[in-house]
């Protein structure tokens, strides 16, 4: 399997996010993987790909406890074809909560990835609800967008977009236009929900500078961090769809942010997530 | 100075924040310090104090390049009063960018935080703010919040509600009650502004279950992560007062999160923050 990258069906009847994060174990706390041509980007993996790796390697661990509640991934370079090597172990046990702190390498053996995550064990109490779930069209009534012109794994996801859908242009609009974006999207290959795809998800928003801008600059995510609101066995199985509502704060000098909310179609919040990110200025060439 | 764990002006004239993260190199990448009085919470040191400590060990390597971007921390057990130990070091080094590792030890060498930081170096470039401050009265127009009945660390801030001022009873209200809270906040002893006081204040806001429950139950951050959007020098001096702006989207069986802002007055977003928290259920003995 070391040199299958791309989920082939005739050979492989795993969902390709399952074969992107495949990890076989080389010691206590390390494994091996290999990136996924099936979720690729401009340049490197999709970090959506790269975090639900990363997540994977703590919950494959034979000490984990509990499921995820938090995730943080810095992107410290782009990842190449090939190989990866993470680390995942436990710096602390707690009696309801773990904390885990994981790093991923490639052959030359510098560092791409850290991060860290908790895991919790939910026990039946009190939930609230704060925010509310938009009211929109479901997702038979909305066109899917077209994903063909754009990176790998944009292809791997169904969008509809109920607001927000990218109109990217060659030159910026005259006026900055709104961040938020609200869309379904799901598994083009089906595949049921769990921490795995929340996680690639949450890094699935377009960057909302091109939305602000409608052109394309280069952009990055440095950092990534997604909450977890609900255990493995309360993640809804239902048909896959999830609404996502993204939107940003602020653009300054080569820095911005963006946060987004991932929530089951019967309108519970399944994730929230935030992300600092970097972008170049426009410009003609580019 | 090791056992000096309170500022005492007669004695030291340096800030009760520059105490608390006041940290001594004991080799190349790891410190010592020692905890605060002036910023002790329920159990253990208040969050945005370690946060702060955490972060100025990264701020103070030799190796740093930039100012902070991205801070998280994970609060892995309380931290008892006394000598800690940090270690910091730069994981990965870019032309703008700088990934940090920071964990924090006490003296029986079991891990209390673990924490990833991010350095950039930003040029001036296009800067767009999406978010706008909320309109708000200027806080010589509002009550100090009394913090004398609080823990230590709430009585180190100038707290003025705007709306979501505390209301604290024997019993939960009888339907959970608006997340949000605007109030201006400041260090009661005037310090200027910087990445170590916003990273926090970023913890500064109240949990969100009090504001709606309105009752206390056992609560505590789990994890924090801090975007600052301004590198050093665009801090403005002003007097200290920042608006924070602070909400919550769910809390579901034992786990939640929440959300804030810091403005500062003339309108420029200075950090965006969100935590995942823990919370116990809400019993008539507690």
């Amino acid at each position: 399997m070391d040199t299958q990258t791309t989920a082939d069906p005739a050979v492989d009847t795993r969902h390709p996010l399952d074969v992107a994060t495949s990890l076989t174990a080389t010691g206590p706390d390390s494994w091996t993987g290999h990136t996924s041509k099936d979720y690729w980007a401009f340049i490197g993996q999709f970090g959506g790909a790269t975090a639900a790796t990363l997540l994977r390697a703590a919950r494959e661990h034979p000490d984990r406890i509990g499921d995820p509640l938090a995730l943080t991934v810095n992107y410290c370079a782009p990842i190449a074809e090939g190989p990866i090597r993470i680390t995942a172990r436990a710096a602390k046990t707690n009696r309801t909560t773990q904390h885990w702190i994981m790093d991923l390498f490639q052959q030359d053996g510098d560092i791409l990835a850290t991060a860290t995550a908790v895991f919790a064990k939910r026990r039946p109490g009190w939930t609230h609800d704060v925010a509310r779930m938009p009211q929109v069209p479901s997702p038979d009534q909305l066109a899917r967008f077209p994903s063909a012109p754009f990176a790998k794994w944009v292809q791997q996801y169904d969008m509809r977009f109920i607001t927000g859908s990218p109109l990217i242009g060659k030159t910026p609009h005259a006026e900055p236009q709104p961040a938020e974006s609200i869309l379904w999207l799901r598994d083009v290959i089906a595949r049921p929900l769990d921490h795995l795809s929340l996680a690639a998800m949450s890094d699935a928003f377009f960057g909302r500078i091109f939305q602000v801008l409608g052109a394309m600059v280069p952009f990055g995510t440095v950092s990534l961090t997604t909450y977890f609101h609900c255990a493995a066995e309360d993640i809804p199985a239902g048909d896959g769809w999830v609404l996502g509502r993204a939107g940003a704060s602020v653009f300054r000098s080569g820095f911005g942010d963006q946060s987004g909310e991932l929530w089951s179609p019967d309108g519970r919040l399944l994730a929230t997530t935030v992300q600092a990110t970097y972008f170049r200025d426009w410009k003609p060439e580019e």
